[in-house]
């Protein structure tokens, strides 16, 4: 059995994450360290050499499944560099990679609790937030908030994907006030809302926000009408490494953009599902660590 | 018989034109046109008064049909106007009727060649230009730009009635290269394009430019990436009279917006179907008078 000798269901659980149309880059994250914590569990290693090749390998195809997500590549690479700096022998490294795994996907659900209160903080009785493109760290915070606060949410279809579709139904189903609307009367509307609050899948080393398809426009009519946009998002998302034009910003599947056969041939048909904001357009990013400034994640990315 | 007694065949062409979710404010004011036009032809009045009555009735059927689409009201006043004035005998007024309805369709279908003229003159080889929302006289400029010159075009769904796949059916089938994406993605793109061009329904007293939902969006892209951003509009479109925030924007059904049941009935679902973008977004206006500059629009609209 060599490296790449990937089971059939590890390959599978890939899979679910590459082809995901409605998770955020956070769940999608604990979900892949979950599925290293699985091929950890079910190794039939004969050697802890052979182990660790059979974990680089699914390790390599979760950080391939989604390029523009940072918290996927990082929360795998954290979790196989811990497994990799220990020295333990066959019958102990399966488990101490389980451990890690739990631990890694504990402390981002802390994180989005704790980002979840710092928003909730922000927000006052009588507030309306329009949020767009699914992210659960922004679903909590908004439920966090409707708990503390009158307040109500104004949530967009969020591209071709239609994730917003989810945002809605989980808020609306929590209670929370929810008009919805289509990505294309987010400028109509932004005049009536207070804030915005929008999660992110990755801030790039050149301050670009990659986020779901749309984000950009959001943020543009936010700021012409002197809208305070808001990045919800864990420290893991802020990633150094990569400047925003050397992000993969993955497309999908045409047919969620037009029925197959309603238009020429001719016409070519694209469905990119990520775009960057650039942070001028931030009112701040609120992460783990509290509410920084612009100036402060600026910091973060020229001295992680 | 009442000023009322609209017969149904007349009903259900202004429903027609009431429920249109793909055409542009200038092809319906033609089509309003032309409804008055075959009341007058099919009118059973015994007098005169009897037959403005009944035209009248017809026209203001009409105006209200599409509260957003200046031309629709301006054509339907300019040819009851014609009407009233004259003061024929009521074995010639029908015919008269019809005589100045063709009139003013053909001079719309005028207008619309001569914009298409001017628009074309300004896109040189090479060029991308975006578009967004169904408009006649766009695709009757784009058209002709193509015939001219080596341009590519990309187009939006534009909005939920989707009518951008009006456009990229009628240009692909034309030959034009054709990039067909979705609202959200129009932000991304906007860097690729050398020019935008999009129609309009009116051009208010204000200044504030009402076209299909999603145009404000694409300006605020356009100004933010330096893309110069046309409007391209018969004279009939502006429309001194009223302001911005005095246009009814029309909403249309909610099931375009979200599958019906998807959602939580608690869930407020809104479908607006124009938005409005200030005249500071625009980099000029082409009429059938030409090219013109938005301080000769302003100009114009204080003194029409």
């Amino acid at each position: 059995m060599g490296a790449m000798s990937i089971t059939p269901e590890i390959i599978s659980l890939i899979d679910e994450i590459r082809n995901d149309r409605v998770h955020g880059a956070s769940q999608l994250a604990r979900q892949a360290a979950s599925v290293l914590k699985r091929a950890a569990e079910h190794s039939q290693a004969g050697s802890v050499d052979q182990f660790l090749l059979e974990l680089k390998g699914v390790g390599r195809e979760l950080m391939l499944s989604r390029p523009a997500m940072a918290p996927v590549f990082n929360i795998v690479s954290r979790l196989l560099n811990a497994i990799l700096a220990t020295e333990r022998e066959l019958d102990s490294i399966g488990q101490f990679a389980v451990y890690k795994a739990d631990e890694l996907i504990e402390s981002s659900l802390l994180a989005v609790a704790q980002i979840a209160g710092y928003a909730s903080e922000l927000v006052a009785d009588g507030e309306i937030v329009m949020t767009h493109s699914y992210s659960s760290t922004v679903v909590a915070a908004l439920k966090e908030a409707f708990t503390q606060h009158d307040i109500k949410v104004i949530t967009t279809r969020s591209g071709p994907g239609r994730t917003g579709e989810r945002i809605a139904e989980q808020l609306g189903l929590y209670g929370v006030p929810v008009t919805f609307i289509d990505d294309a009367a987010m400028g109509l509307y932004i005049p009536t809302v207070s804030r915005v609050m929008v999660g992110a899948d990755r801030i790039c080393a050149d301050g670009k926000v990659v986020n779901g398809i749309g984000t950009y426009q959001l943020a543009l009519a936010a700021g012409k009408a002197s809208i305070p946009f808001y990045v919800l998002c864990e420290m893991l998302k802020l990633d150094p490494r990569l400047k925003g034009e050397e992000v993969v910003l993955e497309e999908k599947e045409t047919f969620e953009v037009v029925e197959p056969g309603r238009l020429p041939p001719a016409v070519r048909i694209k469905n990119p599902y990520f775009d960057v904001t650039p942070l001028e357009l931030v009112a701040g990013v609120i992460t783990e660590n509290g509410l920084l400034t612009v100036e402060e994640v600026i910091n973060y990315i020229l001295n992680p």
